[in-house]
């Protein structure tokens, strides 16, 4: 997607040929820094510190983590290590496991000579097949925007999400968002709510910055406010993505999803995941007990860093000092509370059956 | 209730028989700072610039704001100006125009020369009508928390609030907190999960605080969090306040308490409200429709006030420039959602027959 005109990938091979570029999203919406990784330790810290986030970006960012690791040394001690390392950063997102696997599979069998090249090839494919997969995510999504459209002629689709499944949370187009952009570019008249997905902002930081630089109409709200909005008929749809999906279709998502499932429900507006099928976990059933749920630190809670009238950047402590915090990372919406899973094989029911029919291979 | 120690209420006449003291709440927690009033426009500005808030102490402040007024002027003309002057300055709370009305019809009948004395004791009256009513709600509330106590010897009763119900939205003791606070005076195991509450984060900067100069203990999470506590059964009760209940029971409180309310019902958690009885609006029905929902600036959202590592107060921006953002302040939970009214004359359902029943006078 465009960045003043000017087209990005949220990560990249340089022109090198084997080093690494991605947007270093710690720092929007303040800055616009890219950063380059040329070692696994630089793939596994951008996943850590979350220079790069959002579940299919993790995904290939571990993928080229294991593909610099390889060009520094290809043995079986060094493939093991760096999955190893890798699955390490962080808990929740299935897609690290699954890029990991994918890359695991491919090279183990393979002479550690072939394996660097191999890698790359992999890598790659995986950041293909994730803008493909987008974009035929945006396409069946498009289709319940414009059955929405159609119902109200002259105004806009309302569509509610929470934290950013946008491009930035993808290689390109994003999960949520792919159905919205597709919706703008086809001049379906649409605004998008935006959460502002506390602690770590990326409603407000990241997907209202993406919105606003591809010029599609948005609100950026706090997250106590969606309710209100539903109950008004303020909202049409709702769309956001997920970190994980059991088998049976609950929805692990930025903490906050639940309470706007929830609200959606009560008030009979449509709750929708959009995922790519690597986010999938055919492994568990029940999301709630099964689901590793992310504590991050403290700082993410007190602290908040924005630009000073000045144009400076502060981080300043919101919280008193001695009062004790909570981080959870994510939470589970229960399958009952989903409309319907759209993903690059069409709208699906949030339930088993479905979703082993669409994906027969993984189930 | 303490503060460093040393007793303090939110409001009260100062030492010279007249003008009225504060606690400057916009400056908390960062700074603890007194404010004094000397005429109607300062009591006005207080409401409106939120230097006070909190449904019964606007009422409070309504009220010394008719006495200052009357003590400049005491005639008609001056009364009329003084209520019109003080109902315009926030929409929500009912607690302002049930004291103005208060102050009206007592002070109405009087001759201009009576009534700067009528004034001032009957401000005065209702500042401790407050305390003595949120006494009440202390110790009806207390009964809930003892009953879930002794269902789990030695362990904490967790309790999610939202927002700042607390002495500091009241004259003394709260709302929500006065069963907490005398749980706590008592021996009882507590501790309070503390909501954010974007876009003010009056938890944070004002119901932490507060339990933290009185020795609660409590953890402030982001406003995202509670329905992951409550389906992890971290919660086991969840007690608000309210800026004005409907005759039916429908409850209007800062904006995020519907989510919450989705959340504990959807996991079997009891939804406690805690108000004095001036709350209570007997001329409207359905809280949904008929309870104007305040709209506050922008800036409330984009911009966030704290302390730098070094110690300077700054106000940073943490919404991108071009992003519009939109700010209701308030939302309605429908009384299916809620388990109880906690009142200074009991624990009643949220239905219009408890209601009546209990305030007779008034329904």
């Amino acid at each position: 997607m465009k960045v003043d005109g000017r087209h990005f990938r949220s990560i990249w091979l340089e022109s090198d040929g084997w080093s690494v570029g991605a947007i270093d999203q710690r720092r929007l919406p303040h800055e616009f820094v890219i950063a380059r990784m040329t070692n696994l330790a630089d793939a596994a810290e951008a996943i850590r510190s979350m220079l790069v986030r959002g579940a299919p970006l993790i995904g290939a960012t571990a993928a080229y983590g294991v593909a610099l690791a390889m060009r520094a040394d290809a043995s079986d001690a060094a493939l093991d290590l760096a999955c190893k390392m890798l699955i390490a950063t962080r808990p929740t997102a299935i897609n690290l496991k699954w890029a990991l696997d994918e890359m695991q599979s491919l090279l183990r069998p393979l002479s550690p000579s072939r394996r660097v090249e191999a890698a790359y090839k992999r890598a790659n494919e995986i950041a293909e097949e994730d803008i493909a997969i987008n974009r035929e995510i945006g396409r069946h999504g498009l289709a319940l925007i414009e059955a929405i459209a159609a119902t109200k002629p002259g105004e806009p689709v309302n569509v509610l999400t929470h934290c950013n499944a946008g491009w930035l949370a993808t290689v390109d187009f994003g999960t949520a968002t792919a159905p919205i952009y597709l919706a703008h570019d086809r001049g379906v008249k649409i605004h998008v709510w935006v959460d502002e997905t506390r602690p770590r902002n990326q409603g407000a930081s990241l997907t209202a910055w993406e919105l606003g630089h591809h010029g599609v109409p948005h609100t950026v709200i706090p997250d106590n406010t969606g309710g209100h909005l539903m109950q008004h008929r303020m909202v049409d749809l709702a769309i956001v993505g997920t970190d994980r999906v059991t088998a049976s279709g609950d929805v692990c998502n930025k903490i906050g999803t639940y309470l706007k499932a929830l609200a959606a429900h009560d008030n009979g507006v449509p709750f929708y995941v959009a995922l790519p099928s690597p986010t999938i976990d055919f492994s568990i059933d029940d999301g709630i007990r099964q689901i590793p749920i992310e504590q991050r630190s403290a700082d993410e809670v007190t602290t908040m860093t924005g630009r000073t009238a000045d144009g400076r950047i502060e981080a300043v402590r919101v919280v008193p000092a001695g009062s004790p915090v909570a981080n959870y990372a994510f939470d589970v919406t229960p399958a009952r509370l989903v409309s319907g899973l759209i993903t690059e094989r069409g709208v699906l029911r949030a339930e088993r059956a479905a979703l082993a029919r669409a994906f027969p291979d993984r189930a």
